[in-house]
Order: C-alpha cells, then sequence, then structure tokens
C-alpha cells in the first residue's frame, strides 16, 4: 500500500491542501517520507457533508451489517501487515513487539463492538404497552431504545497510534453505534493513519457501507481539528489526549449555535496508595511501581504519576528498592519532540517547586529519550503545591510520604478527577482504610486493589473515564463496551404499528435482546 | 401547616435575608399572605455544605431504605390535603381538579422510583470475571455500577408546580440515584413549595435519612439560582423551564473551574402533521388539537405549536372545524403576569411576520387571561420567517399549509430540536410517507402516531427530551425511571475482596438484580 498524504473523503482520495507536513522519525528527529496535505476547508466541508449524507443510509443498517463492517476492518487492518508496524515504528519509536500487541488489541475492540451489535441489548429497549382501560386516561403504547446521534467527529491520539487512533476505540464505538465518522488524524503518525484509513475504506466499500461512512483529514495545529468541531453537522466529537486540547474542544463545542457533546479523556495522574501493612509486608511493589510508570515510557492516560505512603521503615526500604528498580530501567526515546521538550518542563516545574528527586534512570543519549524520574516530598509540601499532583506526561512520580492515616485521607479528599486510584493492602489495611475508598469512589472512574493502573482491559465492565478533569463527560467511559452509548440517544416511539418499528421494539423480539417489558427484564416476545 | 416564608436548610427553617417577595394571585394580581425571604449567600452555602455532608452517608444507603423515604415524600405530600392545593390554586389559577390530579402524578412518579430502587437492575451490574490463566496478560476481576454523583442543584418550573418543582421528577430522581438536592424554589409558588419541602422534611426525619439531606432556598429574580449552580459542591442540575434560563445556567456550568452537566428541558413547538389521508378522512383531529393546545391554558412543554398538512378541500374543512373548536374555548388564566405578557409579545410576533389570525377563543376579562389564538400561513412563509416554528408559551398554534409532500418533508428536514412530534396518519399515510419518520427520528425525542402531545406518560420507555435547543442534554429524560440515571456516573472496581464490593456487584447477587455477566445478561449469583 503506497502512502499518499491526501485525504480520504469518503472512498475518494483528495490533495487539495497548499501546505503540508511530515512524519518525523522520533529517533533522529528526521522526516519520513511522504508530504501529507494540511485538509482545507472545502475538504473538511466535503467530508462533513459526506458524512450526513451517509447517515440515513448508515443508521438504518442491520446491527448484523455493521458487526460485518467492524469484523472486516479488523481483517483489512491486519492485511497491512508488516508495513503498518514497520511505519508505525518509525513515526512513533514504540517497538515492534508493543505495536503488534497494540494491532491485536485494536482489531479486538472492533470484534468486541461486533459482538456487542450481535448480541444487541446495548440499545435499552423498553417497552410499555398500552392499557386503553385504565382510568381516568388511558395509557398509550410508548417504546423506546437508543438510536445513533450522527457524523462523529474523532481525534486521534499520539501515545495509542493504534488502539486510539483511526481505528481505535472512539471510532469503532461511534461505527457501531451507527454514526459517520470522520477522524482528524493526529499529526504525530500520519503514515499509519493513512494506512488504517484505507483499512476502513477497503472495509466499507466490502460490505457494501454508504459513502462518506468514514472519512480522514490530516493536519498539523489546530485550526483544522476546531474548524471540524464547530461544523453544523458534527453531533459529538471523542478525544484522546492532554488537558489543554480536550478542554478547548469542549469549550468550542459548547460555544456552537446547537452545542454537541464532547466525550474528551484528558489524562491523569493516577494516585498510587500504598497502605501500611502492604508497604511493609510486599517489598516487591516497588519493582512493579517501577515498571508500571516506564511503561511505553510512561505515555500511558493510566501512567501512575503520584504515589502516597506513611512515613517510617517501610516507606525507607521501599524508597530504596524503588530507586534501584528505577536506576536499571533504561532510557526511552519518546513520541515526539513536542512531548518530551513538555516533559523536560514538567520535571523542571517538580524540580523547581523543591521535591527532591531520588533517582533517574541511565542517562539517555539518543534524540527525544528520556530518562524515568522518581521525586520524593511529603504530604505538607504536596498540600503547598497542589502542582504537585498534576499530570507530568512521561516515566516521572512523586513519591509523598505522609506522617499519619489522617494525612493520607486528606490527600485522598484533596485530589481533582483521575482516571483511575489504586490501593495497595493488605486484608488488615482494608479493614482500616474503609474510608478511603468511599473517597476515592468519588474521585476516580476505576480503582485498583493491588494491582497497577496502566493495563486497560477492554470489556464490559471497564471505566475509562472519571471525574473532571480526567474527562469532560464523568458520566461515559471511552474503553469498554459501555462506550457505544456515548453515540447514541434515546427515541421513544408512541402508538407505533408494529411494520413501522424498529426491529428491537416489535412485539416478536426479532433481535432476540433482553428488554424490558412492563418493568420486567426479558428475552421473550410480547 | 404554617407557611413562614424561611427556607429549610436541611431540617432548620432559617430566615436571615433581608429583602423579601410574595406570591401573587393570578387571577387579580393581588399578593398572597406570608412574605417570603430571598434567601443569602451565606444560607446558600450552608445548603450546600449541608448537603455535602449528607452525602457521605446517603450516598451508602440501601436502596430499600431510599425507597422508603421516597415513599414517604409521597405519604407526606398527600398528608398535607387541601391545604397543599388550595394554596397552590391561589398561587397558579390552576384549577382544583387539573392539581388533585398533578398531586397524584408527583406521588406517583416518587413511587415508581422507589420500585425502580426495589427491583435494583437500574445501577448496570456488570462483572467480568478474573481469568488468571490468559495469555499473554491475565485478566483481572473488573466490575462496574453507576454511583451517585454529588449534591444536586433542582429548579422548580411554573407549569407543573407540583409534578416538575419541588418534589418533582428532578427530585424524585437524583434523590433515588443517591443525591441530596438543593431546591431552588420557583417564585411563582413560594407557598406551595414550603408545603412540599416540609413533606420532603418530614419523611426525611420520619426514615432516618442524613441532615442536609434535601434544602428548599426560595428566591426572586437570577442571582440566587446563578450562585447555586456556580457552588463547587454543586455536582449536577436539574431544570425545567424557558430557554432563555436552561441556555444561561448551561453556560454558567461549562464556564465553572470544575464544568458538571446540566439536565435541561427547554420546551419546544412540538410540530404536528396531519397527513392527507387522515385529513381527509378525520375530521374529529380538529377537535382534539383544539383541547390539546389549550390544555392548562397552553402551559405544557409538549403544547402543539406548529401544524403542517397539505393544502386543499380536506385542509379547508379542518380549518372550520378547528376555528370553530377554538372559538368555544374560554379563556384561561396563565400562571403569572410575566408569562402572559411574553404569551401577548409572541402572538404580537407572529402577527408582525404576517401571518394571518383564524380563530380565537371568547375575549377574556380577566387580569392575565387570555384566549386561545390559531394562525394560518403556508410553507413558503414558514421557510422566510423561521421563527414561526418557535415555541410561544401558551394557548396558540400556527397551521401551516404545505403545497406538495416535498414542502411537507422540507419542513420536517428544518426543524430544529423538539421534545415531540405527531403524525396523523392512515395505513396509506404511513405507506407513503415513510421517509418522514426518518427525519422524525433526528429532530426529537418522542414521536407520537394519532394521538396528542399533551400527556406524559411516567413510565420506564417515555423520553421527555430531544435534540437542543429542546434540550441540553439530548442523551436523557426528564421524565420516566431513566431520568435516574442523569444523577449517577460509572465506577469500576479491579480485584476488590467480596467484602468491600457494594451488594449489588456481590458474587451472590443478594439484591437479586440484573447483571451483565461475561457479557451474558443474569440474574443468577456467580
Amino acid at each position: 500500500m503506497a502512502i499518499t498524504g491526501a485525504q480520504f473523503i469518503g472512498t475518494k482520495r483528495s490533495a487539495e491542501g497548499t501546505t503540508s507536513f511530515q512524519g518525523i522519525n522520533p529517533v533522529n528527529n528526521e522526516k519520513l517520507i511522504v508530504e501529507f496535505k494540511v485538509a482545507t476547508t472545502a475538504e473538511l466541508e466535503q467530508a462533513a457533508q459526506l458524512a450526513e449524507e451517509a447517515f440515513s443510509a448508515y443508521s438504518r443498517t442491520s446491527a448484523e451489517d455493521r458487526a460485518r463492517f467492524l469484523d472486516q476492518i479488523a481483517d483489512e487492518i491486519l492485511d497491512l501487515g508488516d508495513e503498518l508496524l514497520e511505519r508505525c515504528h518509525q513515526e512513533t519509536a514504540l517497538p515492534l513487539g508493543r505495536l503488534t500487541g497494540e494491532r491485536g488489541r485494536t482489531m479486538g475492540q472492533l470484534k468486541l463492538f461486533a459482538q456487542v451489535l450481535r448480541e444487541g441489548s446495548w440499545v435499552d429497549a423498553r417497552i410499555d404497552l398500552a392499557m386503553p382501560e385504565r382510568k381516568p386516561f388511558p395509557r398509550a403504547d410508548v417504546r423506546h431504545m437508543l438510536r445513533p446521534l450522527g457524523p462523529v467527529a474523532v481525534f486521534g491520539a499520539s501515545n495509542f497510534p493504534l488502539a486510539f487512533s483511526v481505528a481505535g476505540g472512539d471510532t469503532a464505538s461511534a461505527l457501531a453505534a451507527g454514526c459517520p465518522v470522520v477522524v482528524k488524524g493526529h499529526p504525530a503518525h500520519p503514515g499509519t493513519s493513512e494506512l488504517v484509513a484505507s483499512a476502513i475504506i477497503e472495509a466499507a466499500k466490502k460490505t457494501g457501507m454508504p459513502e462518506g461512512v468514514f472519512s480522514l483529514l490530516q493536519g498539523a495545529g489546530h485550526e483544522l481539528g476546531g474548524n471540524l468541531v464547530k461544523h453544523p453537522l458534527i453531533t459529538a466529537v471523542g478525544f484522546t489526549g492532554s488537558f489543554r486540547g480536550g478542554k478547548a474542544l469542549f469549550d468550542l463545542a459548547n460555544q456552537r449555535e446547537v452545542p454537541i457533546p464532547v466525550y474528551a479523556e484528558m489524562g491523569s495522574t493516577n494516585p498510587v496508595f500504598i497502605l501500611p501493612g502492604a508497604l511493609k509486608e510486599r517489598a516487591n511493589i516497588a519493582e512493579g511501581l517501577a515498571s508500571s510508570l516506564t511503561l511505553g515510557v510512561g505515555q500511558f492516560c493510566t501512567n501512575p504519576g503520584i504515589v502516597l505512603m506513611e512515613k517510617g521503615e517501610a516507606s525507607k526500604s521501599f524508597m530504596d528498592r524503588l530507586v534501584s528498580a528505577v536506576e536499571s530501567i533504561e532510557a526511552g526515546t519518546m513520541l515526539t519532540a513536542g512531548i518530551k521538550n513538555a516533559f523536560e518542563r514538567g520535571i523542571g516545574n517538580l524540580i523547581n517547586t523543591g521535591v527532591g528527586k531520588v533517582a533517574s534512570g541511565p542517562a539517555a543519549s539518543t534524540a527525544n529519550a528520556v530518562q524515568a524520574q522518581v521525586f520524593q516530598t511529603n504530604y505538607s509540601a504536596l498540600k503547598n503545591s497542589p502542582q504537585l499532583a498534576e499530570e507530568v506526561f512521561g516515566p516521572s512520580s512523586v513519591i509523598v510520604e505522609a506522617e499519619a492515616r489522617e494525612e493520607i485521607l486528606d490527600a485522598a479528599r484533596e485530589l481533582e478527577g483521575h482516571l483511575t486510584a489504586t490501593v495497595h493492602a493488605t486484608e488488615e489495611d482494608l479493614q482500616n482504610y474503609q474510608d478511603l475508598f468511599a473517597i476515592l469512589e468519588r474521585k476516580v472512574g476505576r480503582i485498583i486493589i493491588n494491582g497497577f493502573p496502566t493495563g486497560v482491559e477492554v470489556c464490559n465492565a471497564m471505566v475509562h473515564g472519571g471525574p473532571y478533569p480526567a474527562t469532560t463527560a464523568p458520566g461515559t467511559t471511552s474503553v469498554g463496551t459501555n462506550a457505544i452509548k456515548r453515540f447514541a440517544r434515546p427515541v421513544c416511539y408512541q402508538d407505533f404499528p408494529q411494520s413501522l418499528l424498529p426491529a428491537a421494539l416489535k412485539d416478536n423480539n426479532p433481535e432476540d435482546i433482553w428488554r424490558l417489558v412492563n418493568g420486567a427484564w426479558t428475552n421473550e416476545g410480547i
């Protein structure tokens, strides 16, 4: 597959732009071949119009048709073979092994949403049958299900160039819901984006999806993305990235004549609490933490950036082991020079607040490579400098020692919204710190006991979300099957004849789904 | 029960304010006894703090405890007896019969949410069991359920002084979800608000709910409500009222340091389509429409404000019958002088756009009474003056004649978001106008066939919502059992021991609810 540098406006390649940009190999800062055109306003207009035209047919495809489309996308991505992995490796410096795993996860997500469609109950079908004899007024026949919103804009993330990008979780869940998707590709991996887009387009053709069900617009800078969010035909936005980027899109979306939802996952510091018993008895938490905080060169949304524990003998020996573990972890190349510079600024800010550095990995010698860094401070310093709890995107963590249990709880109370919180605890710790969980439940989307926050399972029960500023939509998740509901809204059908009802709501339950009929869940027909 | 004019800050009466206002009888514009203090900033602060303090206990009450609380509120409202109905009648001019029915609906809503809690499956419990042997990585035990957001601000609506006010659907669903509620009472019925608040407080005491689970703040003007939405401890807002009011709160909420969701139901024009066969064969649609558009003096969110039909012999005789029906409907007193003035301005604007008035009810002679009004125009005028499709709150409707089927469809395509759309159709019409339904599905929350939009059933399948500008949250409903989900967010528990899991997620399923276990819906334990 030749990479062309053009947009996909539906199935058509388009390269009308007069400005362009190139992918850059972060290992040596050299430009990679192919100039990518920045999409023009006219191309954005065409993509949005095509998506809108596609909606009427696509929103009425059967669940099985959309499931086949998603399965086919997964197959086409696999068919891109090593070319995809190698281009992605060149653009991101992520190791081929990791990218092979991430490709599997991307395909797995698509196939999981295909399963969700085939099972079918996600539409929240509800039927309240008519009661013509009810006094004082008869009850009408009222039926309810989720229907797709309309064209969705998806912003690819830099840190998961496959699983959170062009065919990532946002695209998979929006397409599953019945929404056409216009992706704004991330400029850090434009060749990867084009290859994956070609797989989606190929799948759309092979499975007979309407023209315009998918488009890819490429660009560097903020203008294209802003214009996409402001486009009147766009009805929702999926985004994974920085707080600054997500908040800017959220504000633009709310200022539209017709505001639209923005599902922005903006990362977090993912606090880790190591309770006294665990700190004393489980020395290998130190090595686990060192691995978690350096995974993917620390470029995970769920990277553990702050660790809280009670000060004492046990914390001292924990620190010794953590220092030794971190000092043996080799430097890694970050995704872009911009991300590396931001990491160094973040580290500089930490040092300026006066926290002590206690460990660094081996020095880095190549472009954009960074060492892991661990800092240590105490609870009163954290209290005086709440910015210590802010995310530094990359392989760093701040260890905070508290004088007592109450300081640990206070630190938890003062947290803003995060994606995750992790608690290492013995049985006894769990008894002694029950109130910690009540606090954390309000602060995060996912609480992990005796594990690490990195590694987000794609499953039915996952919540990859959390209170603001972790996301702009705390009621939702961007990973796992519930992500599909972000792109649908309820519609109620009153006194419809059987022939006009969507299949999910017909009396005989032809899709064999679970429905709430007169207040009772059943998968039987009426 | 004596009405005192004080706030309820939790169970305590508080009257610190230095300014006050009175209820007004709209029939004669006379002030009703009792001066109501405008709540001060300090009182707002106390109510919010108490709500936050109540949250930790209230959010952990059992579903059965909250169900008993809701049932008790219903009983206490009934125990207020005729005093409530009479005060409400004085403040709103709504007939006692209507208010008796509305009281029943209010109690029914509370009891329905109690049932939802006892059934319990609303929490969307999901369990993906651990797979310790999975390769390349084991899967953790991951469990998911909805948990309450935190203190909720509710704004009472003027047009349903019981069912959408202090103990209305927003309060009932927020309390059911486990959220303390701070109500800003509507200044058009302050005595009603205080009486209903006293019922809630009484129920909270009798069922042992934590202090601060409910507060009522009274006030005229916008400052108090704005400050309530801006208060950092408030986590979500329920509102029913005007577009201007809802949009202002939505903007304030998005500009907070931590933005919060605003569930504003802002009314709509509720288009009615009378298709050719029905227009010809079912002459009594005219009388039905006249009744629907004048129900409650037109002060329903679902009032049918615009009617579309093809021009011809049948539309002519329909108009004749409609005119005659409307001319026999007596004038009714609107809720407030402000609402009456706004209605007259709206009617004036319609006349200024050049549409012809074809019918008025008998002239009104008392203060704030208005006649029903019907206007007639054609599709090209509507196209040139889209403001004809905007809501005029009150008993008026604009009948739009179209030249052909395609004009009807174009009119549907040009609609903005509405709560409802209604279609009168024969079997043959339904065949001929299938594409109309595909259009309407994107425009409204509820589509009604051969009925009228007024009369919103409180049931599991109801959607009282719709795309902006009908609401600020198109993915939700403010009526029906799904309204509870607005006040909750998903939390994920990874590798929790059984003892620490919420009951809904324990292996043995002690609450006997429906759960998604490893991808299959079941009400069995594990």
